[in-house]
């Protein structure tokens, strides 16, 4: 089997809409960040989810769920970004995972997962954490427990681009892709 | 002082968009059910509500969101009516949630709160009311204790024109309301 | 009404035995800083607290539980001081909570409360903390919302005494204790 | 390699201590049910374990916290059966715990879990059981997602022996097994 066939694809989602959001940076530092043998793809349609409606999903999937259901699908892990709003996962990004997670196929069963998030306050979106959690048994994913990144003070770690400068926070990304390629292989053998 | 002056209004959001939706369907009953001196009404302009998106915000708050911070300032105190999708509160409630908490006045901010919900399953929306909890400690929102409503197996407590048929239900329902209200006059004095 | 008879008295329990333990340092502090018209006082016989065994129970409370449960029926207002140990409430604390909690009487019913808690960590026992508050919901107790006091990287900030000498908190404290009277004066109106 | 070096030995620890424990009754019951090639031990010293003093701790493992680290190590994996007190894992439970993981060597790493409990209440320890599964983030202990097992109304499924009667309960703890046996076997691989 050559490399190639062995490579990991993870799909990112970063949970926030906003142009110069902290989390879609974050998520672009991982994506440079990926160890050999990872590939980092980007959802970037979070913003065409339409509010979930068991109603219209009788209609069948709205376009940019079914794509974002076939790239889990697709993906070999998933690495969510979440912002914290009101000490849980944004509704934006909650949304999303409803639409996702529809039968006939839930794609998030058995799915290896990594979670990171970055916020201006000091505890780094660890509550949206936790709650993401508990969504990810119902969903039979399988989060890594560590290390778990949780970038607090946000507003001192990137630049005015949205470029990560703080190292310290680039080690603890690339120790998470570390651990999500270990993750995923182990559990596909 | 007279009645009328001494009269609560609670405002109720329903968290599903669906037609046949329990938890809308819990809310009608509970309008019924409010006990003297306390008048319910509904939002019911979830749909309107765009994802939340700080950009967006910066143009000012969309009308439905207007609409609904405006509201909630009024209400004497809230009545939210919660599904469980994923073991958390619906992204289209939490959205909801996200775009009315925004500066500079925050609604929640010392309101009384009740919280029910109904669900197919055995556990009758307890995950997502917990998630909700969490969320009112950051909204400083002062919900009620008990009693706690979680209507399990809710296909099995309302008829086909959704309406709530089953007697121990209603009981819990206006025991709740009966407890907002008092907890609502409790914290005003 | 003298000032004497609307002093507060406020029961501050600290959830650790180590003699060096940050927590109960941080409720020493709180002692002190306890604002004009209340009182801090300590429970301090956590270590007597036997496991909870119902079919002990059922030959009466042990010493020390009674003891605790007479004096949180007393106390006007809580002040709950966690550790937090494997993402949760210390053992030691939640078994004494499971003892106080017992029929006949359940002393924590519609007590004001303030939680705090200090951990070498960076999220200052915020898990511990929101575990603690689920607690409550049962035992109907009325946590205060906020200021939460989460002291994180709590040894930088105790001498090798157990003095806080860290400002900041000491002001964090201060403000939870004030706002503890306040909330404790608005319900018992 | 013969089916007896394949087999699996299973830790479980009930976490209560009265005589008559549902959790007790329960984790009996699943060593009676436990498929071909699993073997379900039970830890019987709960009550042994001494409150969590870290001060005591330097003086070494008490005997009883010695034996528990020692056979949570040897196990292949656990089986955790909880009640449920005030909404949480019980702190008879939740200190066991806390001994059990201190350094240096923290026994729970990389453990396959199963989780379940029994309580006469609706929800069947749901709480507990996610206030544990938060625990085990930290322990990077490998929980199952699924089946979730909590026993509600549990004084209707035990007969007057402790002898666990509803037959399909005893087919979810089956079930609740046979996962672990996969789960056990897929993370060893």
């Amino acid at each position: 089997m050559s490399d190639e066939t062995r490579s990991i694809t993870v799909l990112g989602i970063a949970g926030s809409l906003r142009r110069g959001s902290y989390n879609a940076a974050a998520l672009r530092a991982a994506a440079e960040l990926a160890p050999a043998g990872m590939r980092i793809e980007t959802f970037d349609r979070l913003r065409d989810i339409p509010p979930y409606d068991e109603d219209v999903k009788q209609q069948g999937f709205p376009p940019a769920v079914a794509d974002l259901r076939a790239r889990i699908k697709a993906a070999d892990a998933l690495l969510i970004v979440t912002p914290e709003y009101n000490y849980s996962v944004p509704g934006v990004l909650k949304n999303a995972i409803d639409w996702a997670s529809r039968p006939p196929e839930q794609p998030f069963d058995g799915k290896p997962v990594a979670i990171m998030g970055a916020s201006p306050g000091a505890l780094g979106t660890a509550r949206a954490q936790y709650h993401l959690r508990q969504m990810f048994v119902f969903l039979n994913a399988l989060p890594l427990n560590r290390p778990e990144v949780m970038i607090a003070a946000a507003n001192q770690r990137f630049d005015a681009e949205g470029r990560l400068t703080d190292e310290k926070t680039r080690e603890f990304i690339a120790a998470l892709l570390s651990a999500l390629k270990a993750w995923t292989e182990r559990l596909r053998r």
